[in-house]
């Protein structure tokens, strides 16, 4: 694992713990090898430079339901950051109580994949911020009037400029979309007890756990699921129980895309219940059931399915700072 | 004023500094003895003691939206932390969009009121919290549901008993209501500018605010929004325009209760707008300008106005630390 420049501090401290620990050996360091720590940051794209100003901006407009036709749907609304910045119920409610197409995904560790949405139909958190405002399912806000709205607030008017100093209209979509995305970059989850196990602290883990990171590298899980999030950012199919849903045929009409999906992330998979696209799966048990049969064809074992699921509840990383902000 | 053992260390050095600052007088201090400034706690009920335990439960349940049918709506969505604790729109948005007939009124302090709700219909707190989650324009859940949700939880049931250690099933009705009504007794904002003037520092509000506050006395307003609250709690007839709530009347079925509605707090008055019952206020200055109307029978001065809203922003307080728990 290289140590890179942008790592924290307490991840040097961990470094040393890794050496001074490296004499006991649990026999694993040829699994270790096959991930990856989650680094404090991800990509940080040339466009959207990861500004103060911009990340404060863009926490007030996560919160802010005035860019909702009803004025009380935020992003936080379904990213709630007391339920995992998820929502914890199957289908994503939304505006007028319309019951979405999918379950809603965290927001957690979201700068780490390498497309948006279940159906990768955006590149980046930037193409994804004003998808939810607009959907007539989530937010149903019309874009300009959403703006019209930010434009009538004077504290938000000093705080686009602060964030876009160089721009003399600065209240536009794509800034709002840069601030959304730059705040979202902020929200990742290092140092889970797995990220512990990997930089060295053999005790951070237990054996069960041990059993299951065994087990997800021997079974193949980790063939899509790999890297610091735990996913290839690829598309696979897969029809999940009760699951019509056609995945990302719906955005190339590409038959060969016809049921498939994106490889979400297992990084905090723990507190971001029910599982799959249509989140009719309740258990992470249940979920590594369906997950062997369905992509592996392997009936797991109950020992097998409890490793695995010992192995993904140490995943759960520290949760982000971020401040309730004070909206005008 | 009396100086109550309650109050916290902070308030005995605003005391000291009133000492210190005895001997420059602004000339109001006739004025200044008609207010009360706000504790940093309300009375606290015998039968509903303020526990830490009962606290952090009645804030993770504040926030818990699987209470609600939908599973999207926590109290939290109307009396949202960002808005002042009131969701800045003019009636309350709730179950499935249906919009209702009174404007939100914000939590905080809500523990000073002599009674619940616009129309006083519920006489505590305890009484007020099942209200929302049962109607069903808000959170539109029924309440057996709600509790069979919360036993569901471990991490639910762990609360309720350490809340209520003697009750061998505590996650009840009465129980949550208490809970509910625990945390919002925390949800005060003591020290605002006038508070602090009130103490002693008499340069903590400007000369138009102390202008306002004369003229808040001198034309009457004190009668009504009078005490640490800047309420009455009782009843007074107002039809503000575009209202035709009958208020207090659909309570009591009283005629003299026609149109009657509890006085609003003026505690942050400033971040909690829209006004009036129905919320189509949308400044402060029209405020005043229609309650001098409407109650007082005068027609206000733009001085005047300008020097009444400069007194009611002395009165947003600092607001209270909470947390956004992590729900199980």
């Amino acid at each position: 694992m290289t140590i890179k420049a942008t790592l924290l501090p307490a991840l040097a401290a961990s470094s040393f713990l890794a050496a001074s620990l490296a004499m006991a050996d649990d026999g694993l360091e040829n699994y270790r090898q096959r991930f990856e720590a989650l680094p404090y940051l991800p990509p940080i794209p040339a466009d959207n430079s990861l500004t103060e100003e911009k990340v404060e901006l863009g926490n007030m407009l996560f919160f802010e339901p005035r860019i909702s036709s009803s004025g009380v749907i935020s992003c936080a609304t379904c990213h709630n950051p007391a339920l995992g910045w998820a929502d914890r119920i199957p289908r994503a409610v939304g505006h007028d109580g319309q019951v979405g197409e999918r379950n809603t995904p965290t927001v957690l560790n979201s700068g780490f994949l390498g497309s948006q949405f279940w159906d990768g139909r955006e590149p980046d958190l930037e193409g994804q911020a004003l998808g939810p405002i607009e959907a007539p399912v989530e937010m149903a806000m019309d874009l300009e009037m959403a703006l019209e709205r930010l434009v009538g607030f004077e504290l938000y008017q000093e705080k686009f400029n602060a964030a876009y100093p160089d721009q003399e209209e600065p209240i536009t979509d794509d800034n709002l979309a840069h601030a959304l995305a730059a705040f979202q970059r902020t929200l990742n989850t290092p140092n889970s007890p797995f990220d512990r196990y990997l930089h060295g602290d053999l005790e951070a883990i237990n054996q069960q756990a041990k059993d299951g990171m065994v087990a997800f590298v021997d079974n193949g899980c980790i063939a899509c699921h790999r890297g610091p999030a735990l996913t290839d950012s690829q598309f696979h199919a897969i029809q999940v129980p009760g699951s019509t849903d056609l995945g990302r045929y719906v955005v190339t009409e590409e038959e060969s895309d016809k049921y498939r999906f994106r490889t979400p992330t297992l990084r905090n998979v723990a507190v971001t219940y029910p599982y799959m696209n249509n989140g009719a799966t309740e258990t992470l048990k249940e979920a590594v059931a369906i997950m062997g049969k369905e992509m592996l064809g392997r009936e797991f074992d109950d020992d097998t399915i409890s490793a695995i699921t010992a192995f993904l509840n140490t995943l759960t990383g520290e949760m982000p700072d971020f401040d309730v902000p004070a909206l005008p």
